[in-house]
């Protein structure tokens, strides 16, 4: 795997960023005080501006940019819907305990890491350079009691890759197998391990004070609430179809041993789509002509099954009319998806889209493609694209009996040939009595091909037998008095389908790590000054207003500012700490704001103000109204650093040393 | 009890409400095709709009204006701290169960229900007039099986009254008493109900696999997440205090038996702001002079316990000078909550400031007003702005060690007189060995006042006794060899303290639904056409777009206005229906759309375009550019539509009438 580096090409070093992204109140794990609950992060609030700002992108480039229907549903769920959409039974990991220590383990995780370690330690006794950052990943990794440095045998390399680059594609019973073979024991006590068993990941809860017993989940996706309203949507839609829904919400799951920081939390926001389409006719898009140029990064499942990583880079619509990717709504989705996240800051090449294998996907899932972006813990999943066919609407249609489906008057009636039967109910009542309703059920539920057939025993033998379970014997005769069958034409003017479903899921908090991973490096020449080159768009605070000093003179100009500021919508906030200027601005980019105003005695002489760009350090120095139309075309995106930096006149401050006056 | 009424002074009929909203699907039961479950409701498209407005103008509001530390914390949250912080013994309601049915009710409610409804039969006994919407919603309230039309005693009618006054202020014993007192038996069966049981309102869940028994909560609260993470705000605030931390999120409460439509549900959005401020000096707050002026209705806590709901009109600044409200701090956020549930639409007529009485403050609270808004549900708790003092800081700091506190250099040295202790520890350790330190330790914890008594005793005796539990007989002899005891002056420089919490609290559901009452009315006329008054900063949709018909010629019109509009950040829809213009706008008063554009053939000539507004229905004809100028005033609020009306030509269409060319 390669190495991870930061926005300008130097070693990742994972430690550095943490340190900055908890110090500057980013992220930081929940409830620290009481010693913590793993798998739980509060975001302070640079993290929560950020967050918002990219909320709220998101809305703007799918809800409103695509007309989609928002709907904000609970997350508090009966059992009843998430056993039919099949969460209950099969919304689960395998777990393997350690009998020794009573350790629980993520099975799937433990043999990764496991056969990383050994893989590591051969390449260690083969005298092979490890990557500073593989290095001290093999490190952190549980102290595995079996990584002493030891050669393995060739053959044995060979099989350990290939067992990693399936991972994904293993049940249960593999994972106990593998287990097995390759000898993997408690990682603390070198126990043998129990097999895995599954583990469900909904947390459950009691909904109400009258149940004795758990009633109800938190939620495991936003989806569900989306579908349960599918009819009201349509409705509210005037019956147009595709249409879309979206829900942007918190979701929760049980994990088995959450580590890896924000990247594996129980609680976490997400924002999906659930785009509703006609399954006939090939899953089209109206907007797919204007993407189908656009190139992605496709590693596919074939290629992951011979035991490659190896993606191809090809246009959407190549990988739609080969059949790579199944169909146009599909392949717009997966574009979409691209702008989406390289309009965050997102690396282009830490960016490509993986296809699951089958065993990997949802118990829900036709075919899904996860956008995957490259971090210092590896290709990390941070949209999936599933296709869900109609799986979902089709089970809650059943067993509700709800008409989750589309009714569309046909452009032309259709014109069916088929087999019908007439009954004669005035004497198939007093023949069958009670049983008279079961016996015409069972007839009307006869297959075409059924009824063909038995249209050739009634011409020939004057009666059929049709199969009554529960009633007489199980079987029931029907004389020709009874029954007539004909085949007629008969003309559909409404056609009846139940939409497929393409669904976007975005894992914000994913989302929101890497981008801070891609978008961050260290200034080199002073002491490794660590920023956050976050787009405007994003970043947590627009603009930073810093007065050279605390005198009184400069306040006026700081509300006056901050007010304007305010009214054309950029954040902004003043330090008028004590500190020298440099290690305001130094302050500030860790927390990523990409511009500085600077508040000096020329300003009260004239009003003019220095503006500075946080990647360049560069400094443009003008009018105050000049300024402030700069920064609305720099934060709006109408305007790049470069085009202001052309036509304002440059400033030659020195940022570091802000003794003058 | 005051009836309700629409925006324009219509009797109000919930139903008709109720029906807009649902059909036009601003809001939803959860779950419905599976028979629903009460107390959770999910928002469609307009509702979710709505909602992501108000959060939006509440950040901007709060958060921004007053520069406030937004963070966004778990609801999943370890027992630890729950209990800590009073829930988990305190937060409960009191139920009582009916052994026949099983069936259970809150004891509270179920009391006022009964008396109420006894009250009500008393007033149809007498004769007389019972208002409209009071009947109406006595035969909601569940079938009381006593509610025959039955007069009174006078001195029973009072009776009721005063208790139904005091109702907030009854514990589980009292409501006991009440209802053996009163005779208030199962209102389906007629039998003894149980006596009143705390149930406490806490989702429980499990967190993690290896837990037994449950080990978390979903939070019932943002605040928590806020007191725990106090230390880390005020470091990212440069210790600067006052500050305010935020949150907005979702908490959860496991409602005995919630009825009341969208005003009792067990999952809900809420937005806190936890105020912290110096305890000392009387809780200024500096913007106080600019609100103080400012007049509210102020129910105080006084008048309800004699028996009155009748509120006092008075200025802040008077109420906070005569004791009334307790600071300037609360007072400030008083109005600073009356001017954002003006801006929401709210009728200042119907707005209110109750004090809580002392038995119905939650367990934390030193005080408590509730902004109330009218309703037809009554007087309904849409905001608390509760004086928490330092109840939460303290007792998580007693119970983790964190130094929950504000440590402050004194601008004045402070010097203080006092007795302290000299201990020769060369003597000590050798005459008490192993105990040595639990002397010292007891020494050290002496008080003042014991220090003072025992200085006399050593200089009269040459000895002391200290109390040392544990050690020797539990009290231990030192003499003069060994201690000394002199008054003498310290210089403390660095002061420290527990700040105090004032903690405005917003239930966003119950806001939404009472603005929903607020700002609704039917059009008279034509038949009873409902209309949404929303302002337009909070409309969920802010202009429709509406073509004359579907011919192609108004496509790229349509087009074009919707991205300029896009672009402008102005939310809008189209509706191309093939309705009639009348009946298309109709569906949108009920969406609460304030602005309409047309675009017929005229359009297609000039480009001039016709814009509608939703409350007079009145239009104004003008060219693109001026009606977009136009519309983005009116939604931004620099204009009113009365200011436009005057500037832009009238043009008098007819609406209902769409079948001109």
């Amino acid at each position: 795997m390669a190495t991870s580096t930061t926005k300008t090409g130097q070693p990742m070093d994972r430690a550095v960023l943490e340190s900055v992204l908890r110090r500057r109140l980013f992220y930081t794990p929940s409830f620290e005080i009481y010693g913590g609950e793993r798998g739980l992060f509060d975001y302070g609030p640079p993290g929560c501006a950020l967050q918002a700002n990219v909320v709220d992108m998101w809305r703007k480039h799918f809800v409103l940019e695509e007309d989609m229907l928002e709907v904000d549903c609970t997350m508090l769920t009966p059992e009843a819907i998430l056993k039919t959409s099949g969460h209950v039974d099969k919304f689960a990991d395998w777990m393997c305990k350690d009998p020794k220590s009573g350790e629980i383990f993520r099975a799937d995780h433990l043999v990764e890491q496991v056969l990383e370690a050994r893989l590591k330690a051969d390449k260690d006794a083969r005298g092979q350079k490890v990557e500073v950052d593989e290095a001290k990943e093999a490190k952190k990794k549980k102290k595995v009691k079996d990584a002493k440095i030891e050669k393995l045998d060739d053959a044995v390399v060979q099989e350990y890759e290939e067992t990693l680059a399936k991972i994904d594609n293993y049940g249960g019973d593999e994972l106990g197998e593998l287990i097995k073979k390759f000898n993997i024991k408690g990682p603390t006590t070198g126990a043998e391990l129990e097999p895995p068993k599954a583990f469900n990941l909904m947390f459950q809860t009691q909904i109400g004070p009258s149940a004795d017993v758990p009633n109800g989940y938190l939620r495991p996706e936003t989806a569900q609430g989306q579908f349960l309203n599918f009819q009201k949507l349509l409705e509210f839609n005037q019956q147009a179809m595709p249409f879309a829904s979206a829900s942007i919400g918190k979701s929760f799951r049980n994990e088995i041993s959450p580590r890896s920081g924000l990247l594996r939390v129980r609680e976490f926001l997400m924002a999906e789509i659930e785009h509703f389409v006609d399954p006939e006719g090939g899953k089209k898009h109206p907007r797919f002509e204007d993407v189908k140029h656009v190139e992605l990064t496709l590693l596919n499942r074939k290629t992951q099954l011979s035991g490659s990583t190896k993606p191809d880079v090809l246009t959407i619509g190549e990988a739609v009319s080969t059949g790579l990717v199944d169909n146009e709504t599909l392949g717009y989705f997966l574009v979409r998806i691209q702008d989406f996240l390289l309009k965050l800051g997102v690396d282009h090449s830490k960016l490509r889209f993986r296809q699951h294998m089958a065993n990997e996907m949802a118990h829900y899932a036709a075919d899904c493609w996860d956008a995957e972006l490259f971090t210092t813990y590896g290709w990390i999943e941070c949209v999936g694209c599933a296709d869900r066919s109609a799986y979902d609407l089709t089970v809650h249609m059943k067993k509700t009996g709800a008409p989750l489906l589309v009714r569309e008057t046909r452009a032309e009636p259709l014109v069916i040939e088929e087999y019908q039967v007439d009954i004669d109910r005035k004497k198939l009542g007093p023949k069958f009595r009670k049983d008279a309703k079961a016996v015409e059920a069972a007839v009307d539920s006869l297959s075409q091909e059924l009824r063909e057939k038995l249209s050739i025993d009634l011409e020939k033998t004057g009666k059929i037998e049709v199969s009554t379970p529960g009633v007489g014997s199980g079987t029931t005769e029907l004389d020709k008095d009874l029954v007539k069958i004909e085949k007629r034409k008969r003309t559909e003017h409404v056609r009846e389908y139940t939409p497929n479903v393409i669904e976007p899921s975005f894992g914000i908090g994913r989302i929101l790590y890497s981008v801070m991973e891609h978008v961050f490096w260290t200034r080199e020449g002073d002491d490794a000054r660590g920023v956050l080159s976050f787009p405007p768009t994003i970043a947590p605070t627009k603009v930073l207003l810093v007065p050279l000093s605390n005198h009184p003179d400069f306040k006026p100009f700081i509300k006056k500012l901050t007010s304007k500021l305010r009214k054309i919508g950029v954040s902004n906030k003043v330090d008028d700490s004590s500190a020298s200027i440099g290690k305001r601005y130094a302050r500030n980019d860790e927390l990523g704001t990409p511009f500085g105003i600077t508040i000096d005695f020329q300003t009260v002489k004239d009003n003019s103000l220095t503006l500075r760009e946080r990647d360049s350090t560069k400094q443009v120095r003008a009018s105050e109204d000049e300024i402030l139309a700069a920064v609305q075309s720099l934060v709006d995106g109408s305007e790049t650093w470069e085009q202001v930096a052309q036509r304002l006149p440059v400033f030659e401050g020195q940022e570091a040393d802000p003794t003058e006056k």
